[in-house]
């Protein structure tokens, strides 16, 4: 999918919503756990009950390989279900990948061909030659760690190199890299302060903004300092909304929780 | 495994080696192919082969994950092969993972229980939360990277804070969290003279050393500045044992290359 066609879809929806499909089975309804696939079972519930609000959908690598083989055809089939039935939507692999170029090259493909994620996110710490081999595949994005919503991205991220946090010279120094305009960057809501100077550095990327919801981070904040002309945001919110509640009506609680974010959004694209 | 365990096996086979399992089915003897599992005959002729020589082996998960399910459970078939027919060989997840707490915790059941690895990589870009709930895991090891082997190590890792390199300050901090016990860390043999400098900081840890061989890394060299009272080393390769032929003798010539390696760390340790 090319970023155009990813703006048009956010102008028509009037969403720039994010949901990730974390699955945990210790977390989803009882009921689904005599189906053949719960996870699969929860995903499809869950996608057909909010497709309309939300623009991607992001699963979390982890909570699938936590299942094993199992986890992994449940990945399979969830973003099978999504490309044949939602094209339109962007899909994001949030795998936190990178590696030496060669095997950067196999996650690449993994992600991109065998799975056909639109993106995949990626670490920044083993430098270009682990970035651009995700950075070869055309209207294909790379989603570089930035600076993340948790408590450690004060350990290394926030620290100065030369007076100039780590994440700032991580976002400089991509933009440098072949195919940098396959990249986008994940920033955490936690953080929306620091929005104002990424934008200096990043004036135009897509960021991908997790931690609004559970983790504390304010949606006006984030479009206040991080919305660009072409909106350039999108706002991911997994645990907030997926397990909105746990009986049988919680696909329609969760496409209730999605509402209200995407109305808080049609206010701000306004 | 704990590390006195992987010590007393370094002393008895009188080798260091780590053979790395980085099945790609574009250079394994195409005989093999027709295989009901390539990737896994290919591995356990390797491992027959080799499992007197050395004391680790490391699948990197990408080569796995790029083959979709087949992959994933060519990873499950070798792991238990290597765990139920060589419970002395330390096993390594060459994974580099990361995540937010919660998230991190799925990847460490993945590797730990679900695969029971006795170890995997992580990458330290997120900082103390990301990694601690691998480290809570008992007698297994977190194999953090610290300053990796690849040109685009030089990206920034070797950035200065406060006049000191950013791998310093990761090896430095990693020290003071929780259950750190049970670190580890990658240095790469590409830079074997920073590893005196690495071993003020951490004069006792095991150091994973990838780049010996293919990558043009020099076995003494690394031993020089890197060995303990404990040994303290494992020395990985992967294409130069593993491609060492590609015909039905392949295995045999794995071997070979794998006795080379061995008998050179023999002599280091008299």
């Amino acid at each position: 999918m090319t970023t155009q066609q990813l703006v048009a879809e956010i102008r028509k929806k009037k969403s720039f919503l994010c949901i990730g499909l974390d699955v945990d089975l210790n977390k989803i309804p009882t009921h689904l756990l005599t189906e053949e696939d719960p996870i699969f079972a929860f995903n499809k519930e869950i996608i057909d009950a909010t497709h309309h609000l939300c623009v991607a959908y992001k699963p979390n690598t982890a909570f699938y390989e936590a299942y094993g083989i199992k986890g992994w055809k449940a990945l399979e089939k969830t973003i099978q279900y999504i490309n044949t039935n939602h094209p339109e939507i962007f899909t994001i692999a949030d795998a936190k990948r990178g590696d030496i170029g060669n095997t950067s090259t196999m996650y690449a493909q993994a992600f991109f061909e065998d799975l056909a994620f639109d993106s995949v996110t990626v670490a920044p710490y083993m430098g270009k030659d682990s970035v651009e081999p995700f950075l070869a595949f055309e209207d294909k994005h790379t989603i570089l760690l930035a600076l993340t919503s948790n408590q450690g991205a004060f350990d290394f991220q926030t620290k100065l190199i030369d007076n100039k946090e780590v994440y700032k010279h991580v976002l400089e120094t991509s933009k440098t890299w072949k195919n940098a305009h396959n990249l986008m960057y994940v920033v955490g809501a936690t953080k929306a302060e620091y929005l104002a100077d990424i934008r200096r550095i990043t004036p135009n990327s897509f960021l991908l903004v997790p931690g609004v919801g559970a983790q504390g981070g304010n949606l006006q904040e984030v479009c206040k300092y991080g919305m660009t002309d072409d909106i350039g945001l999108l706002i991911n919110s997994s645990r907030g909304i997926i397990y909105a509640a746990n009986d049988s009506n919680f696909a329609k609680a969760a496409a209730s929780k999605a509402k209200e974010l995407q109305q808080q959004m049609e206010t701000i694209l306004k």
